[in-house]
């Protein structure tokens, strides 16, 4: 059996009058879409276009909610309570629902944005609160985020699916977590080799790691950046390299 | 048959630290809760207790968008493009719907805020994108307005349920319109004549005007204000008097 | 030569429509007002009037800045860089102070709020940076703060003048710090406890330790609670018996 | 004696995250910056960038203060009361004049945004408002706007300078009005034309009409715009035809 992965990407991620990306572009090369729901980028216009072009590319919808910091783009933590996370999460997924259901389309996962996606993965309690409320609005929405993280628990004791993505640019450490920003090895620029460990990934599940060795982390998606300069070019190449190693690239969800 | 009519009023209206009204009081007084939606007013945590007070009570849960204008309350005209607009409702509709659907209920009806509301019964194509925009999300909901305008047109146009509101605390002209705040005979303070002028309606459908005579006006729900000094006594007044009349209060939708 | 201090309340904290405390009282009743400045709670109208109140009551004007968060009333911490902490300090004192020019005040002093004033304690660079900012706007206007604290340290490493507040309805351990809300002692709430405890911060400047022996606190300024019911009676009573003590009630700015 | 003309433009732009414009050329090209003041656009870190970029390339700096309206970019009417406009004037002229001290420099003249500067050329009491706002701020602040309005009668009232801007690339009719988009000769796109109206009208004070003859406007400032593709290549067009014609470019303020 051919293999398989998913390729996902923030879009959707401007405001107003302000740009941030190339979607057009990007919903032609990715098969999920974390579209952001309005607190920490995308106004309603912008989530109804990323409806739209969903639709026409046959991308699968994600919603991305983050926590409400339109002024740090959601990067920052902030200490919301688990039950307001619980709320936000529910206002902003069927905010960005609402347009969808008017087009005939629906949110199809959920993936959490910048510090509230770093948040869930290490904090139990909001985990589960999240987890908890989207079992509560639709049991049959996965969860997509990093691997071994509070949230991947909290969404399976919440019944839920969770898909594992993996960063092809980014590297990782024997302990499974990404290097931190500004450590050796943390960023991986040259196209080829994020290319190529985009397909190790999708046809072994590995990576390998900087000392040897390779880290297993059977990816459902592979994340994409859509914001960076180039950002097209190297998805393009990531999807080419994809398809001439024969792996199906298709949405997870 | 009896006479029956509705009870509507505007709740929900508190944000963050700040309350407004009296919620837990209101909340068993009416049958139709309009409910603020996050652009002018209410937090999603707020928004989730009222969707749990109209689980509570049994009063139906309206969504009540405004214009994305907190500091002005959506009380100030706002120069949206109809499909700006029609994109909010979608993204205030869909986020209180989210917030019900986790709670095992739905959104039953919409109601437009302030100035939005006056908008709407005057300008055509912004009730027109706000009518289809409805209908595309969901045909089976009605919208909560003020008879003889725009939106009426448009909702009918597009295939909707419209709802007819009055006031039982404001007076009209010959013409159907309210008499301008600050006009002779604009607002009824006087409790007994505000609760007999609701028994009129919903039992003749008319309420006298100062010059003489009656304005048929049809309603099928009465609107109540939560946010005033005695806002709840006035409301049990009007309650109990529909009641002792023997008119049926209930939801519209 | 009599004993003197200053009694400082968080006032200005409207929003829009929604009302918060009750200024008209609390301005006549305190030497220092901290004026919300748009960013957790107070909006330009609500600046105003805060204005336009401490003139009128000889009350001196606070910069009283929070972090972006209108929804969490500035109560959450939020991880903002600490140029960017400097950069919102001088956003919000210079808006307050241009609504103060315009009426012939001007700023007198700056505290800063909720969740901020925690971290300003603990985290010497971002209270470098936010006492280097005040510094360069203006040397001469004090920082009003917690004893002991990184912002203290700052603030006098920045020239600035430092002014201590206490609390007089909070209880304290052997450490200096306040007793955690939840822990035995740490409200004090029988007002006339709260005014001795007053009198005594004013005349001796120490309060009573709940294991005996007293901490020493030296405060410029006692800190009010503006937005708690009977807030207003507390402080009347607090006034009085400072005032009954020959303590005389001054701005300390 | 030699002609002399002022350039401005709308710079600073940019909020969080999202980048709008080349503010690091088009300080290099212009004599006086209209920066946002965080009400349409800029944030506090923007903001002090764009003071920090004014001193550095000697412009003047210009507080363009708009309306709350970050999601329209301030460019949709709205209905705010006059006070309500006068006080947000203050907050978000106090707010840049805060930064630039800070910096050792201030705000030199005052030039209105978007829907909120086409109020003030129409609307008495709005622009009156203003203009005493203003001139209770500091009465040395000169304003900057279209010849001809409510606001120059305003200002003049005040007794503040009022300055006159005029666009090189706008058509305007026989009645000293712009044409309205979309009518023909509305835009000027040939740079060179661009540039030759510039002389004009730095040189003799009219720009030629379509239907032939010409407009006396005796401009203070023409404007130019930063935000739209090839802004900078016009700018540095446009002042080097100034200089060719041995026009001195300098601040108005």
């Amino acid at each position: 059996m051919a293999a398989a992965i998913d390729l996902n990407c923030d879009l959707g991620e401007s405001f107003g009058a302000w740009r941030l990306g190339d979607d057009e572009t990007m919903f032609g090369l990715v098969t999920s879409a974390n579209v952001a729901c309005g607190f920490h980028a995308g106004d309603p216009l912008t989530m109804r276009r990323s409806v739209e072009l969903a639709a026409r590319h046959g991308v699968a919808l994600g919603a991305h909610p983050g926590y409400r910091d339109l002024a740090g783009f959601g990067r920052r933590a902030l200490d919301a309570a688990p039950e307001e996370l619980a709320a936000e999460l529910l206002y902003q997924l069927g905010a960005l629902d609402g347009l969808a259901r008017a087009q005939g389309v629906r949110v199809r996962y959920v993936k959490a944005h910048g510090a509230l996606y770093h948040r869930l993965g290490a904090d139990e309690r909001a985990a589960a609160a999240f987890a908890e409320a989207l079992a509560a609005y639709d049991p049959a929405l996965p969860v997509l985020g990093a691997p071994g993280g509070a949230i991947e628990r909290a969404a399976t004791a919440a019944g839920l699916r969770f898909a594992r993505e993996a960063f092809a640019d980014r590297g990782y450490g024997a302990d499974g977590l990404l290097r931190p920003r500004g450590a050796a090895g943390a960023l991986v620029t040259e196209p080829e080799e994020v290319a190529a460990r985009a397909v190790a990934l999708a046809t072994t599940g590995a990576v390998p790691l900087a000392d040897g060795g390779a880290l297993e982390l059977a990816p459902d998606s592979i994340c994409l950046h859509g914001d960076t300069p180039g950002a097209p070019e190297l998805a393009r190449r990531v999807r080419a390299a994809l398809e001439d190693a024969g792996v199906r690239v298709r949405a997870f969800a």
